[in-house]
Formats: C-alpha cells, sequence, structure tokens
C-alpha cells in the first residue's frame, strides 16, 4: 500500500521504517519537504521510502499515519488538507501531553473529549481510528518482544471496514487477533488516551517503557 | 482495629463484609443513623458491626474506608468532620462518575486533579491512600477470583507509612504483594481515576466486571 506517515520523531521513524520493512510504500510528512530526520528515513530506506510536506504526502497515500505530537496535530492535519484525506483512513497514534504545566503532564483533550474525536470532528469525510497510543513506540512494531506477544492494543473508530484494514495492518506487526480489543466508537479514544497518566506513573515507578497491559479474567 | 466504611451501596457493603469476616470491628457510616442497607448489614453480621452516621463512623474509627459514591465524597466526609478524620487513613476506593451529561460518564474530577487530591486538600491533616478503584468490588476483597490472583492493584498517597498499613490491609483480602504497585504521591491517583473510561469501556465491550489488568513485560 502507499502510505504516509506524519510526524519524523520516534514514533513516526519507528513505524514507518516498520511499513517499509513489510514491503509498503511509505512517504514520511512534515511541515517542510526538506526535514532533515525525514531526509535521513529516506537515505536509509531507498526504493520504497519518500519525504515531503504533510500535504505531499496526503495525496500520495491511501492511508496516513498520525504520529505527530498530539497537542500539534489537528494543525498538522490541516497543513495536509482534508482535500487531500477526504475518503480515507487517519490511523492516530498521538497523545496530546501537555507539559506547559509541568510535570505530570495534562491532556490537552480529555474528560468530555478526545484527540481522536477531535480530528474525526475537523476532518468529518476521513476514517479515524485510534489505536497504538497507550504504549512505547518500540512495542507497537514488535509486540512480541515481551510475554509472548499476549497483551493489549486496542481499537477506537466509527467504521467499522477502516477498523478491519487496520486490524490488518496491526497484525502485519506481529499482533496476535485475541489480542486486539476493538472497543467501540472514536468516543472509545477517551479511554485509551485517559489512560496515559496512569502509563506515566507506572513508567516513572519502574523506569523502563518495554511493558504494556493485559486484560485477565 | 476499628474501621469505618463510609457507603452503603454495593462496594460498601463488599468492604465492610470483608473487614467482618477478618474480626475487624466495623462501623458502616451514612447520612442518617437508620440508614435501611446499614440496618441490614449490622443484623448480618452481629457482633462485630455497627451502623451510624458519617460522624459516628469516623469518631469509632483508627481507619475510614470511602466507598461513597465518588461525586458526593466530598460532602460526606465533610458531615463526617475534619476533626473526627485528623491524623487517620482514609483509603478512597471512589471514582467521581458523573453522568449527569449522559454515557459515556465524565469525570468530576480529571486531568490536573482527581478525588484523592481534592479529598486530601479538604482534610489536609489526613492520610490519604488511593487504591482498589480500578475494579469491579468483587475482586476486590477476592482477586483469586481470577487469574490466580496475579494482576494489579495501585496505591497512592503521600505518607509512606500509611500506605504500609494500606498494603497490609489488601494483603488480608487477599493481593499478592508483587501485584501491589505503588504509584507514588497523591498525585497519581489521576493515573488510576483516568483509567476508568478504558475500564467502561472494555466492560461495555465484554459484559463482565470480572476482569482486571496485569502488567506485563
Amino acid at each position: 500500500m502507499k502510505i504516509a506517515v506524519f510526524g519524523t520523531g520516534n514514533v513516526g521513524d519507528t513505524i514507518a521504517s516498520k511499513l517499509v520493512s513489510l514491503g509498503h510504500e511509505v512517504m514520511m510528512g512534515s511541515r517542510t519537504a526538506d526535514n532533515i530526520k525525514a531526509q535521513a528515513f529516506v537515505e536509509k530506506h531507498q526504493g520504497l521510502a519518500s519525504a515531503g510536506t504533510f500535504a505531499d504526502a496526503a495525496a500520495f497515500a491511501e492511508i496516513i499515519f498520525n504520529c505527530t505530537a498530539g497537542m500539534g496535530s489537528i494543525e498538522a492535519l490541516t497543513m495536509a488538507g482534508a482535500g487531500n484525506m477526504n475518503g480515507k483512513i487517519i490511523i492516530d497514534l498521538a497523545n496530546a501531553l501537555d507539559f506547559s504545566n509541568g510535570m505530570p503532564p495534562s491532556l490537552g483533550f480529555a474528560n468530555t473529549t478526545s484527540l481522536g474525536e477531535e480530528i474525526q470532528r475537523a476532518f468529518p469525510d476521513t476514517k479515524v481510528v485510534k489505536t497504538l497510543n497507550t504504549m512505547w513506540c518500540g512495542l507497537m512494531v514488535n509486540p512480541a518482544m515481551i510475554h509472548n506477544a499476549e497483551h493489549q492494543v486496542f481499537v477506537s473508530g466509527n467504521d467499522a471496514e477502516a477498523k478491519e484494514i487496520v486490524k490488518d495492518i496491526l497484525k502485519s506487526f506481529g499482533w496476535k487477533d485475541e489480542y486486539i480489543l476493538d472497543l467501540g466508537d472514536i468516543k472509545t479514544a477517551r479511554g485509551t488516551e485517559m489512560y496515559l497518566p496512569l502509563w506515566l506513573s507506572i513508567y516513572g515507578a519502574t523506569k523502563s517503557g518495554a511493558f504494556n497491559v493485559k486484560f485477565v479474567r
């Protein structure tokens, strides 16, 4: 598939590199066409990798991964242009962590809304699927790194068909079908985004990001 | 020990009954001394059980369990009277679920604060420990009901000694030491309280409360 990855940070680079390794054509999108990290990604993965502005990448792709910092995601997607994204799936991995008032960070959207919902509201003709935002990026693309891949990834979104496509991508990353938990519509992104403060506390108490939650019964 | 349990709902009754079964003297506190559910609790557990107002129970006890509905907890504790609680441990199990705007509920305190913090702020001479608020009450007092009791309970609070006493109570409920995770000070109650929307989504998707989270690495 032709896939856009918005964001050149650790999450974007990890996702984009994994997608290339799976044979997808990946354009990394950022604010400027000459972003240094995006250029480094292209040089490292010659053939399938390319780079451009958010708008370039959105126009190129069938599917868009939002790996931008959550507090800037709406702005980044606005730069991409609704016309370049309409009808497409936006896989939203971002968390709107707001560090402006010190530690612990608060969430830019919470309680009565979520970043996932805000993106869906701002771009109503896209299909937003929230997933993978509950863990360190190393685990996103390599769940077998811990506990035999027997731990949870969540999916939230309004479009059933779009969620099936996202689940297939998750399986290609190594996620086991029985650990992919479809929570329901995009409103359920509140749950996975509001889980972040607990994640951050555990990360703080244990000093390692290589953990995840498993639901047991 | 002499323990007060504030609240006559499912959580209060479950906790109070377990404490009596462990040999503690338990006074169930509520708004009025003649609460019908509290009277039923006393009749069922004659000898160790008693009932009274929040103030009666607070004055009686060495330790107070807050099992009131979270949106009314500050009011209930205010009725109990700071003078009856000062120097004592308040074990706060409540979640401030606000159903006034329909489903899903929002939280009355979130993101930049939490109910646990608000209680500590309102009653600065008590020792608030947040725990057990991340699960169905049946599991709180019987963790071995699922997965060999190998799943998580969290503890948040400012007073290290108070947390040790609470951990001992948790162990008496059947919690395994290695699954009692001390997250840090009372601010970390934000994490466990903000986990509730995810808990509710999973409960909605699976239709059973007998589940809990286990962190794996």
